[in-house]
């Protein structure tokens, strides 16, 4: 199933039509407050005053064109300057900002992107895609982090080389957005049974822990596997970490109710909120990492 | 399966009856290489020529009179003074040195044996028993390391209060042998399905071997499980430890090729070997870990 999906996932003719669907639509809501990020900034809006942090994020990824990448820095430019009053961060792919056309182009907007974040006092997020960029993306996190403090990376438990990627950056006291990973990824590159990932994920935490610990290392803990959260979370207990170090993720409208309970339990608890018409790769890999999902699916197809 | 085995190894009459039968002294010769001291020697200083250290272990637990841990702490220094051309270190149960009788005379039997040790250059180990005796052997291990530098501590991956033994022995630069765990723990305090004990194995290494690295703690992983030794070194190799540092404890007679096989990688291997009468409990822990080893015994059943 979860190959099925990633694979429609990545079809053309299926990304094409599919948006067009209404019960796709309708469907799709169920992880977007809206389509623009005027639905997305009231989510955030109301979660703030539940003590849940927003984290915004533009839909979209592989612009091949420049003027499109430069539309999406200057988008969120604007969402960095709304986002002040309810102390958002932002996430952002390096395909939306012309990774695949000119890496240096790409560069030079996670540079302008982050110094906004710098000035909105926020805080900037480069997202992991596919293997394929797996290395030009912590590379571009390694430049811009020697540049910039307040700018972190998400890494992938489900493959190989991140523990290696999580040592390497260790002395660049960075953050870390922990995501179990979402692309479809060979055996020999990626864990592919679930209890291994989960496995990865627990120890990759293990690993990270002492430095949030020191105060020398952000991690957010980015999944809606609320055992893993609680696994983790004994690890640093452990370790005496004060709660509201302790940083977790989840997507919006997954599991609003684990994060209000997170949250109230004194964690650091962040909202993932999407906006954008490009949702249709991105929907299908959230369909994929949780089977569960697609029962709200089947939902939509009834009268 | 593992109850019934762990059921057995409790039970007087079976306790009492079975080391006489001939079909059980035959096959517990798989994991002894004879119930005499002198077997042992013999055995570590073939290991020895093959660049693999050892552990040895008199087997005997819950002994019930003082004169009898006064003969088995005079029997470890004969051992000790042995042992100095085969360098091997030595592991003793607390309740074979009296701690079910008398705590103070059981803890003075060990400060003898970790002098003993020191004079002979080997390396004392404490061995962890039923969790009825995981606080105190842990307490003991804390006063007795605040004096001895060479001693180290057994503990068991599948409890849950483990990481935060793990935690609260970091800062005095501990030696840890980590095992899975082989007695029958219930589920408040014990992960009891296999999955869910190699998870926290791999996340309490993760933990520890940045630790290692700083050569702040002696980490030495023990256990037959060659999957998560990869896992593990996946993590070490990360984390740029020299091989030599990461340590791997076998019993002796299970997996001898993978002895031999992580000694030549250059990893640094030790053999645990046992000798003793008193195997019939210890023999029964270690069916239960392997059900492979049942297969072991059936073959001595037949003619």
């Amino acid at each position: 199933m979860r190959r099925l999906l990633l694979w429609c996932a990545q079809n053309p003719w299926l990304a094409t039509h599919v948006p067009r669907w209404r019960f796709a639509r309708r469907a799709v809501r169920r992880f977007l407050p809206g389509e623009g990020f005027e639905a997305a900034l009231k989510a955030a809006v109301e979660f703030k005053s539940k003590g849940i942090g927003a984290l915004f994020t533009l839909l979209g990824e592989n612009v091949i064109d420049l003027a499109d990448a430069n539309r999406v820095v200057e988008h969120y430019e604007e969402v960095l300057a709304a986002a002040t009053g309810v102390q958002a961060e932002v996430s952002v792919k390096p395909t939306q900002l012309g990774l695949d056309i000119d890496p240096e182009a790409a560069y030079a907007n996670l540079r302008r992107l982050a110094r906004a974040a710098a000035n909105a006092k926020s805080f900037l997020w480069i997202d992991m895609e596919g293997s394929a960029y797996t290395e030009r993306t912590v590379d571009l996190y390694k430049t811009l982090r020697a540049e910039h403090s307040h700018v972190g990376l998400a890494l992938q438990a489900y493959l190989h080389r991140t523990v290696s990627d999580v040592a390497s950056l260790m002395p660049l006291k960075p953050a870390i957005r922990l995501v179990k990973g979402a692309y479809a990824e060979p055996a020999d590159i990626a864990f592919t049974a679930r209890r291994e990932v989960d496995e990865n994920y627990l120890a990759l935490c293990a690993l990270m822990l002492p430095e949030v610990k020191r105060r020398s290392l952000r991690l957010v803990i980015a999944t809606h596997d609320t055992n893993l959260i609680a696994k983790a979370w004994g690890f640093g207990k452990a370790l005496a970490i004060d709660p509201a170090h302790f940083e977790i993720a989840m997507l919006y409208g997954i599991r609003t109710d684990q994060q209000l309970r997170l949250a109230r339990e004194g964690f650091s608890v962040r909202d993932l909120i999407s906006w954008g018409d490009a949702w249709y790769a991105w929907y299908l890999r959230r369909l994929a990492e949780r089977p569960a999902n697609m029962w709200f699916v089947a939902r939509q197809l009834l009268p």
